[in-house]
């Protein structure tokens, strides 16, 4: 019964790319758009999207911040007041230099990130410490012309929130990062079911403006990393620009520190690549569309009897506050959609047939592990959430074991660059941004971050053999 | 206390346009973004939209609809395609020409709506019966240039979201018209406290692209309308210029029909035109961001008593659901707090100092009526709910009262021209274009809709004399 182009798809091993390109498309996360490089977003990924906005959100709120909404045009010369913003992004931007039937005078700039807009108007909103802290998020998209696009990962249009705060001083900013580097490692680890590195971008990989940029990293299973979210602390570059002041409770003038920081539907790509596998998605539960599906087995009136005990389940499971599909399509065969849903990474599977109704059972089949059990119908519904729970703690234990099965130390230049074929390395590094570069071109690694909990360590950089900076560790990969 | 720059805003009656724009600045609705005609929706504003949002996503996903995200950017080309859709909006049309750091081969326009890349997308995802119908809507930023443009009602970007949906014939699709009319109607009446009226548009006010359109229009407190929602039947010229298609049980290929429908940042201008006053905002209570504001009253040791009452206060009314804002800014008095919290619309302010204490009671004002009320704090808390009903009630009601009562019959010439200037008009009209552009260069008034509900009628254009047509009077009103 299964159509006849429903084929497998590539396995991880044969090519992990096509395995993610064919995955995204088959699944019905995205698709392409007409414009190279954008994506359209489908509802199934939409979802798991919206999921996520509204764990953050939450988040986001509870720590004081408060939503707002900043223009998507951007004047080109706003964003070359901060030179090595405008240095950093200028390869990228998408430019509208005609609009309403008439050449612009000014070229606009579509955003690419909003430090600069949104630093005009704290410009014009702060003037004493008693605006202060200003913390503002926004839920937004932005463009970054990307030559090598992959869908959820590098896309010309994205969508993200990034938060933007003022503060009085130094201190005030470094706590802010904080928190918000918190809620993004909780984001990731309890909702997403992601082990994340935390750490300092080296120079050379920080954002294009900050005085200090941290990363959180994730290992995905062909052993690069993504940078799944960032933090910056961008000291007082964009208020000088933009001339961000107040005056003190002294009465001095003085330029406010800012922050920004930012989640992306990138989270998206970073879960199908760390916990997929060849027979499709594997999706968190907390972030699953459906957590459940139930597919009915039968024919014609025996179907229609099993169809009956499937409602009052639905009606349980619903009660229960979980998201369940009933898969009732009644063209196609149970073996087909079993493999659908296996693709599209629903955690739980229930059948349910006429044998089972006779003897009051169904069998449950857990998408990670692939075990079924049979369960008697009547405490099936009540054991679904701590199953869910479960699911999702394995999720999260199963990416961290392979993290951590492939996470190398390097104390040479051979043992660096054979170790990052494979995964996380670490190593120390003499922090000289041209010895980054070289280590770059040998094998494609780039720096990640230099881990905020890695132990003290010094001695000498194992690519070039100078003395170690950091004095710590530094964390290398082949990234997305 | 107060600074020195807290003067009143302009009444309505001296100049409505500037009561407008000074109050949403005021209020911290909304500022100007540096490119001409950008808004900054600041988190105040924000705040309402989020709640209209919540609201109205509810109704959507109820309906069966799901959310998808599709690009910013569309090919030039395809926006070509409907004849009448680039017609309609070539001249607000802002283009990427530049992008990644080269001219581009062909041109990209922002989005001013999304059936393009939408129908091109529904071309590749239908292709049987069976796919349909497909009830998609987005949450997202549209460009449209604009010459005069107005925050929130006319804005150069703006947020909304856009239903987009595809049926197997034109039936199915009215339907569709009519659910998404049905939520656009509950959210106007029972969330914004705003009366509709609804009617179909005449040809020369339609959608560029649709076969038909159905508006919600609003009477605000000048005498003028804004059309605040619209739904429209795009019968088979998407499905054609896309080749949206599918095939039937029968084996037939058939386009198929569309639809699509919107609700902007729009309503946030519509609100507080229709509820506003010369004290400030009226917001309703289901979508103030603070439904209920406490002012402490009192000096030091007094003051410190009050703030421990009024902190059980705030988690009792937390605890019952509502938003309320407890106003501590210790540097303002408790009249600039009145006045502020007035000029930014909260439905209820509780006032509460060292006597009141004493007594065990607390002043309740009412921001419609500016009554107050002293109430024992041990039931304070208790009788919000209702009272928030109430005021809620109230509010649509006393829209309601003013829309009747300006809203005049016309039947000659003379009648339509002096009624228009008052509010909305009936009148009987010809249908012919050329005579609704003549009232409209005569008046300023356009044709909004031909109600619905109005009742069967015919005899002869108020404006022209000749035949009626439409079998009804037509409800013309100048317009934002």
């Amino acid at each position: 019964m299964a159509k006849a182009d429903e084929k497998g798809i590539t396995t991880q091993n044969e090519d992990f790319s096509a395995w993610y390109n064919e995955l995204v498309l088959r699944a019905e996360l995205a698709d392409r758009g007409p414009v190279r490089g954008t994506m359209v977003i489908r509802p199934y990924g939409y979802r798991i999207w919206e999921l996520i906005e509204a764990a953050l959100d939450q988040k986001i709120k509870e720590t004081g911040h408060e939503n707002a909404y900043f223009p998507l045009f951007i004047p080109e010369s706003h964003l070359k007041r901060e030179a090595e913003h405008i240095e950093g992004f200028s390869p990228e931007l998408a430019i509208v230099t005609h609009a309403g039937g008439h050449d612009l005078d000014e070229p606009i700039v579509v955003r690419p990130t909003s430090e600069t807009v949104i630093g005009e108007m704290f410009s014009k909103w702060i003037s004493s410490y008693r605006d202060l802290p200003l913390l503002i998020n926004q839920w937004a998209n932005v463009v970054r012309w990307e030559l090598r696009p992959r869908l959820f990962l590098r896309t010309t249009e994205f969508l993200w929130q990034e938060g933007h705060t003022a503060h009085a001083n130094e201190a005030d900013a470094i706590t802010e990062l904080n928190v918000a580097t918190n809620f993004y490692e909780e984001i990731s680890r309890d909702i997403a079911a992601l082990p994340v590195i935390i750490g300092l971008k080296t120079a050379s990989e920080r954002f294009a403006g900050a005085v200090r940029t941290v990363s959180l990293e994730t290992l995905v299973r062909d052993g690069r990393a993504i940078q799944s979210s960032t933090t910056h602390y961008l000291g007082t570059n964009f208020a000088r620009a933009f001339d961000i002041s107040y005056t003190s409770r002294e009465g001095n003038v003085e330029y406010c520190h800012t922050t920004s920081w930012g989640m992306s539907t990138r989270m998206i790509g970073t879960i199908i690549m760390t916990h997929g596998d060849d027979k499709g998605l594997i999706l968190p539960p907390k972030l699953a569309p459906f957590q459940i599906v139930i597919v009915p087995i039968g024919r014609d009136e025996e179907l229609a009897k099993v169809l009956v005990e499937i409602r009052h389940l639905e009606t349980r499971l619903h009660g229960l506050g979980l998201r369940v599909k009933v898969d009732d399509r009644d063209q196609l065969s149970p073996g087909f959609k079993f493999n659908d849903w296996e693709l599209r990474g629903v955690p739980i599977r229930i059948e349910l047939g006429p044998r089972d109704l006779s003897t009051g059972v169904a069998t449950v089949v857990d998408r990670l592990t692939g075990e079924k059990e049979t369960i008697s119908l009547r405490d099936l519904a009540e054991t679904m959430p701590q199953r869910l729970e479960l699911f999702q703690q394995a999720l999260y234990q199963r990416a961290l074991t392979f993290r951590d099965d492939h996470t190398r130390r390097a104390d040479s230049k051979d043992e660096l660059l054979q170790a990052v074929t494979t995964g996380f390395v670490l190593a120390l590094h003499c922090g000289d941004s041209a010895c980054e570069r070289s280590i770059k071109q040998d094998s494609g690694a780039s720096a990640r971050c230099i881990p905020l909990e890695g132990d003290e360590e010094t001695g000498s950089c194992a690519y070039c053999g100078a003395p170690s900076a950091y004095g710590r560790r530094v964390l290398f990969a082949r990234a997305y």
